[in-house]
């Protein structure tokens, strides 16, 4: 007989009033288990669902999910892997496909995948009969700490990533700890940035247990895995729930990311993975608030060297980017405020502030330092 | 020396927490006043403003709009008017427009047109950068008393209208009643559809009060008019209050709507203008409501004639429609829930329902009498 296979988890509530959702953080059995049905069924209003999936996980675990619920219609579209699918057209083709399908407005739509896949649909359920219930099954540690928290929803436009979306929450979150062990190595080590950004921008403790840690991480060990994405998620929950529509503080969850974001746009996307270019991103902020902010030089090391020992870039291999060419990437940013140029740095880890009085100056010397 | 022109205005707020808005009613001087840019401008938050128009009014109004904002960068866009400008097509345009004149956050819409630019731009509003400020200048009766209100924004899908869309507040809406003076009267009249409806579903004396004023109301009496767009607005944001995201009580709005989107559907679009199609809907929706729901005939015959006496139609002509066809037309209505059939019934007038249970026999009976 087979053994009964164990099932540990927790759960991480993100508080936003009457949009508050439960994320659920552990071993849940995507491979087998009824556990599944249990965590979905309860936020299944209708009798119709869509699993919305790429061609990567869907063959893996799309059987899986659609098993657990025997008693829906349960429909699966499959889009092609890749930041690619994250565009105005495939949001119509899953319009079209929903329309088709005659889905109606008690549809429950599951996104089934990493990043793409969870904004994408998190967009087409956000406009589909003006709003539909959807499910986040994030399948990337990237997917599970970042894209799954907080109700960012978007396709890219050809002038810039993320320009058509809305804010819209999932009723419930997924994060099965087991799918991160087949990931490959570079994908992971690009989730763990984030987890790492968490440390810097809320939680000097934090940064101090990764510190500790971080061998266990970079082997995917179960028990570090999900304390680490707990604590990110709680991070993220606790930041999101005070300013849902990004008016203010949550900005600081962009730390480094506006550095990054130029990294990838410049690069070319494809170039660096997203928590890569993050991870870059994150050196040249703590070398900025060095600059600007005070931050002591053995602090800004110790980022370095945990990003390093994670297993991530802290570098530009070639010093081929222009700096002009990089404060134009920087500007088309979304982060732009009426004309002014807003970073985020840090007085110390753990505690980071928005800045918007940079001199240009010193982002010359800093972009002639790392360009 | 010109005459100093008198506007006199009224505002109804819509209250709906941090998303109340007020609408401006009267004669707003969209044709040459400052009392423009005194409402327009405390909306205002950036530095951009796009007027997105159509081909009709835009010629009319859009400098005057352009004009009362001097100290701002104000771009404009042009549909072509008409129902086929409301399509996921033309909001991926839209979005083109924006991002190539880099329109950041803060930039604020101002929808100036019918409810198919209010809609549309609505939608665009709520999805560019996940949501910019709009104000809606809404130049027909019909969007001024409905689609003006209540925050739903939406393109069409060749397989139905208004599928993908979200549910929005706009920043001030400005009802000038100055523009209606030069409607066509055929749309004009639509626009009398909905404010009728409005007496039947909440307010038994103000069907009174339109029973009394409907000659002047027909003539496009200033004062009449003013009260009449009031009092719907009022009615709209009461029940819109209620239930921003149309989950129960707000379904009473879509009274005649049911069959009126079904009698669009399968006339074609463009056969009938959706006032006309939903004052026809009103008959039915009366003429079902005695079968099921003890309405006497007494008041569906006040129905019936003050919808005749504001020029609106009561029946089809030439009785062309299948009920399959017609029952299938009004199943792909976003408006059912689960399979079931919902329509909204009278027991009196200013006093309507949802029934979920109406037998198939008498929608049968019901469409035989009218098809």
């Amino acid at each position: 007989m087979a053994a009964e296979h164990q099932h540990a988890y927790e759960s991480v509530n993100v508080a936003l009033g009457e949009r508050s959702y439960a994320i659920h953080i552990g071993d849940l059995g995507l491979g087998q288990s009824n556990l599944l049905r249990d965590l979905l069924v309860p936020h299944i209003g209708g009798s119709q669902v869509a699993i919305i999936t790429n061609d990567v996980v869907g063959p893996l675990y799309a059987h899986v999910i659609a098993e657990a619920l025997p008693d829906f219609h349960v429909d699966l579209y499959q889009l092609p892997d890749g930041e690619a699918s994250k565009t105005l057209e495939t949001y119509g083709l899953l319009m079209d496909f929903l329309m088709q399908a005659r889905h109606n407005r008690s549809t429950t739509l599951i996104a089934l995948g990493g990043g793409v896949v969870g904004d994408l649909v998190g967009f087409v359920a956000a406009t589909f009969q003006r709003g539909v219930s959807f499910i986040q099954v994030p399948t990337t540690l990237l997917a599970q700490v970042d894209s799954s928290v907080g109700g960012k929803t978007a396709v890219n436009h050809p002038n810039g990533k993320n320009m058509i979306g809305a804010f819209y929450q999932p009723a419930a979150v997924l994060a099965d700890t087991g799918v991160l062990q087949s990931l490959p190595q570079r994908e992971y080590a690009a989730g763990l940035a984030e987890v790492l950004k968490y440390g810097v921008i809320y939680d000097a403790a934090f940064f101090q247990w990764l510190e500790a840690n971080a061998d266990a991480l970079r082997e995917r060990d179960g028990t570090a895995l999900g304390y680490a994405i707990r604590r990110s998620c709680e991070i993220k929950a606790d930041v999101v729930s005070d300013d849902e529509r990004e008016q203010g503080r949550r900005a600081i969850l962009n730390y480094g990311h506006t550095f990054g974001h130029a990294i990838e746009n410049l690069s070319g996307y494809g170039t660096w993975l997203h928590g890569e270019a993050v991870a870059i991103g994150m050196v040249m902020a703590a070398a900025l608030s060095q600059q600007v902010a005070g931050l002591d030089q053995a602090q800004a090391h110790r980022q370095t060297a945990l990003i390093q020992k994670l297993g991530l870039p802290v570098s530009l291999s070639g010093k081929s980017l222009e700096p002009s060419a990089f404060i134009a990437a920087m500007g088309m940013d979304k982060k732009v405020v009426d004309g002014r140029m807003r970073f985020i740095l840090a007085r110390s880890l753990g505690d980071v502030f928005v800045a918007d009085d940079v001199p240009e100056a010193e982002l010359l010397h800093l972009l002639e330092t790392f360009l």
